[in-house]
């Protein structure tokens, strides 16, 4: 009933979410100050309306590699979405279905990936499927085997929660993942090894660190997939450049909205110099603080490709399942077109640096 | 009672006009960005007062083109003045004549043109009309006709509203135009044929924009008019060059209030790169986030050759109707000319860039 | 009992004034901006401490001109004491007096200079008295003359405020000059002439400014004594360097506390680029802002000789007459040698730029 | 129960101590204003994630001159620990020899150094003494002969405290010492001769200064102990580079927590230009801020080698005595851990400034 912006949905969320869930949902790690970074990033910026220009051929379609999209809002990976609603992502993958939006399944879903293909396995835009490295190789190999056959056109692999602590927000509020809630793609997975540290070691490097993928990880999964392989959790220019040059199809700029590394610059802020890195025509995807229409025209005038949506979508989830994701992409393509056709930009690809300014600059 | 500045009419109205049609006036579209970005702009000058100097032959008249005014205060066109008044904009004009205010009357008056033009027919400032581009070609010929007979002696044309999303705060307080109050001017006008999309169009770029005017319609209208034409909206300084090399009579930095693309610059932070893009002499308004006398004196130090007041206007009109207007431009005269005293400017033209200083620099 | 800095007088003065009086005292003018600016500019500088010197042969004496002061801490001319306490500014010059403290006796004072002086009339510093020229010359003669006889060792002429808006906070408050409370020293002056205006003639230019100073006028006054001319209200490099060519004892740079023009820089912000028009030794004062020893401090750093202490005066009078403005006087001494201790600063002298460093660079 | 990072102590701590000590702790000088820059200078860098290294050799070992240490997390020099919990600094020695930490007692301990000695006597980190000055040069040698015959392998001379202003905050609580805490170093000493001082003579300069120790003294104590001695308090390149000069052992840059000189700069401000004045391997601390791992990162980014900690000992100490600090010290360590490993740094080796970005830049 009051929904006006896609931003709507955060507000709304908490009369539908208990609070840990919502709290879990809205929380970063540590003390949030990415979290407040990201959304600090778009408030810096302002867009130049134009005038007089013809959009009337405007359309908002692009392509990465091989595949084309209708827009430029996909949904990001989000683990365990029955914490939003009961259906959890085969909803999102139907809302996707329906709005032609790209939607990257977690590694962590609540439900199989198996199942989330059938309900989203015509037409639409592709389907991408998020990786979280395994301890054993084979749990890996699994996934993007299980992922290959079920349809998935790409591999998203997330590379910047080695470790992620959780969230104070979230333990303050009591949030405990409730019984039915699990990672259903991992299901048949034997449990990692336990392990035990020799005295003197560190619970962290020698720990939680011991499983973290290194380079070397990457370029063996490169060797045994087909699909395109993305990175996602890129900031510094100098990783992306490495990746690009190992041949990774594309980079998503991501601190994980917030929930990673408590102190990590906003995805916006670092955008500029990783565009810079990989040249004008390397595919670069951007998430982090995406709350708006003219949030997306932003990136997408500081480098970004196209961007992704995290805890939007979990909100219009938990309100209103596949109609409220749905309705929550609908809103944010509208916003972005109105953006366009008041800064006079008929396609994505006129939306360009020159568009924005500083704010009091 | 306790009115002492021009601003106070803002705290008053909101104990004078219901809350949704206050909160219409006030709220600017979507998060109400550029709304703030308005205000923040002159908060951040400082002027610098200069010691004795006389200014006994000060005044403040100013000659833009033919024509002259005597202060260079002027009503920015603003629909549908009954929301706040019973009178309207007929209290309007009759407070800008008495003032000898340049008013600009809406193309979306709740009053006629023609009845505006009765009670403000002689004397005082020069009266203008503000042109929408409407659907039918004709219908923008009847209204600049009409202007032009009823003796509007410029017409300016808002072109930075092609899309116009409604003001989230004013959808909150539950706004709705009430019944009376209507597009007066549009009243003999055939409603506009209704857009049928294809499958896959946009509701934005093939639907709203359908309408929106291009470089074409706007050099169509100047050899429609003997009036000199004013461009209403303009932020980016290419746009302020290609305006000029037309012939436009001048140009209004303006960014609709903030009621136009949420994120867009502060008008004031914009005009500084258009004044230096049109050079020294030529005609430049400025309005959005005007409050007080120091506000435009500061506008004019950064380039404007005159202000137009949107929200006050309303303020005063739900105040006091005529009277209050009135009052309300007479403060602000007289805060500006207080202001230039102090700043040692006995004229406009004495105040330039070097009156001001950014603060904490 | 819970005075432990002199700030704590601006706290404790709101018990001890009617509301009105104390928001009368401070309040600025318009809006409050400059106000807000004042205290804002000295938090942006932070001071080095310094290591190991010795400072036991440190003290706080000046030189200024002629005169020679035990401290920089001077008492800023403020009208109308008696609506702070009932001895008005009798308390202030015993204070004074006592804590060696320079005086500046205000033309609006509620107690005439004669009887001022009485109370202050050997040992301690010397007493200033501030001019505001009046409408007729020999109301002004008779002024500094009478100040001249009555061991006044300087004029300090105000004159930043020919134009002095009443504050809005003062007006809310519904402040009144008390009955009582008068301009002593200007008791045996006729009425000035009211100002008849001629149609089209603008209340400010024409009317109040009619009889603001000029430059001819201070020319003038500066033949009529052979005491040591002031400038008080100074902010622009351009004017300092033009007073002191025509000969001025010094300048004290000065917003008059935000009362003045509002949104003027804050006078902290304006020092350094006067002290660099005027040269190394040119006498310079400050105020405006003034409320703890580390203020005094960064003024001295920025370029200032001394300082002026305006409304802190008022709040300390208020809470307990001489004892409090004396205390008031000392408490800022202290801190002003403590600052300077852990600085590393013996002398005055010795503070200088390099003993701060902007906020966060 | 509800502790999740080290900065959750500073929380519970109010439920722990009684207001007036709470304040004690928390209050910096004067009106805070130092205490509140210190938390800001660490918001205003971000930290890089980076991809795929390999930390799991990973360890936080550092050598300092002879001495090593297995992590840079020291715990400052603290008076009065009892205010915290009845066991005081003998708890706090047992927690840091428990996490190996290098506790530097503080000539005002509530507990004398010789009884810190026994429980904090063999293996665990290096113990330091912190030195004040005496008044009475035999006192002071007394100081640091028995640190060197109890086992404290370096002596701390804190040179920022020649005054110190006890904090408003506290004072406005009501804070007193309790009777049954005093400076059991110093209970065998002498009262100091009591001050008396010259008409015109300043109770600052003449008075507390008096005894402050200057160059000539620190240059005598490097005489009288073989053990390396550090100098903390330092914020100005030019004292460090003259101490280096000296033959100090290393610096600690710091501000005594804001409890110094109310408006000096924050530690972490100050530290780059240290860093760059005494060369890449000088030993440098830092403190003063840090509430957090991610704090610790960024000062050592900045270039300290390690950092103290001061209030959080004091919260922690206060919750659950040894345990707590121990805890606290725990949770410290882990949370540099885990942000060494998101931002690929193995050891305190790999963080450089190339790790950190400033904020919105
Ligand atoms: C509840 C939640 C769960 C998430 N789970 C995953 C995940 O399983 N895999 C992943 O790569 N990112 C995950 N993310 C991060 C998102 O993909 C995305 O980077 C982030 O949410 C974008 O920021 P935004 O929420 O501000 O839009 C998760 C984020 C949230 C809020
Ligand atoms: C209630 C309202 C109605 C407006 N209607 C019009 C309009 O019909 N035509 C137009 O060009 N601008 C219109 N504007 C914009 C004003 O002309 C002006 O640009 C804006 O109000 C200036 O900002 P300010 O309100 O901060 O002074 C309207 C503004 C408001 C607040
Ligand atoms: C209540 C009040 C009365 C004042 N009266 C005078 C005056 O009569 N003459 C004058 O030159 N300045 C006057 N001033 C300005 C002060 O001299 C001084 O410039 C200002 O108070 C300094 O700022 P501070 O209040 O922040 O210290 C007055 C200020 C106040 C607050
Ligand atoms: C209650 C308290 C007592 C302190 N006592 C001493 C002391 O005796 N000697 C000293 O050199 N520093 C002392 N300090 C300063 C600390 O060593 C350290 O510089 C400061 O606390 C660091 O800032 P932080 O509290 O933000 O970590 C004290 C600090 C506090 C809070």
């Amino acid at each position: 009933p009051d929904i006006r912006c896609a931003q709507d949905y955060e507000r709304l969320a908490q009369q539908f979410m208990v609070l840990p869930h919502y709290e879990y949902v809205a929380g970063g790690c540590g003390r949030d100050i990415t979290v407040a970074a990201n959304l600090n990033a778009f408030a810096l910026w302002a867009i130049y309306p134009r005038l007089l220009r013809d959009v009337t051929a405007g359309h908002t379609r692009l392509t990465l590699g091989q595949q084309t999209f209708h827009h430029p809002v996909f949904m990001a990976p989000v683990a365990f979405q029955q914490l939003a609603h009961p259906a959890g992502e085969i909803d999102t993958a139907r809302a996707a279905q329906a709005m032609q939006s790209c939607m990257v399944s977690s590694t962590l879903s609540s439900v199989r990936m198996e199942d989330v293909a059938t309900v989203a396995n015509n037409g639409g835009s592709p389907r991408w499927f998020q990786l979280y490295f395994q301890p054993q190789q084979n749990d890996t190999l699994d996934l993007i085997n299980r992922a290959a056959n079920t349809g998935y056109s790409a591999i998203v692999v997330t590379l910047d929660a080695s470790i992620q602590a959780a969230s104070l927000r979230a333990q303050r509020a009591g949030f405990r993942m409730p019984p039915g809630c699990v990672a259903a793609n991992l299901r048949d997975h034997s449990a990692p090894a336990s392990i035990t540290l020799s005295p003197g070691e560190s619970r962290v490097f020698q720990g939680i660190m011991r499983d973290a993928p290194t380079w070397k990880d990457l370029e063996w999964l490169m060797t045994q997939t087909s699909l395109p392989v993305w990175v996602k959790g890129v900031l510094h220019p100098d990783d992306a450049r490495a990746l690009q040059n190992m041949g990774v199809a594309g980079i998503i700029v991501s601190n994980h909205g917030g929930r990673s590394l408590d102190g990590a610059p906003a995805s916006l802020d670092a955008l500029p110099a990783i565009r810079a890195a990989v040249g004008s025509s390397f595919p670069l995807l951007l998430d982090s603080g995406i709350r708006s229409g003219s949030d997306i025209f932003k990136a997408l005038a500081l480098g970004a490709d196209a961007v992704l949506i995290g805890r939007l979508q979990m909100y219009a989830l938990s309100v209103a399942g596949a109609l409220g994701v749905a309705h929550m992409i609908k809103l944010l393509c509208e916003e972005l077109e109105i953006c366009m056709s008041l800064a006079g930009c008929a396609t994505l690809k006129e939306i360009n640096r020159g568009a924005l300014v500083r704010c009091g600059a």
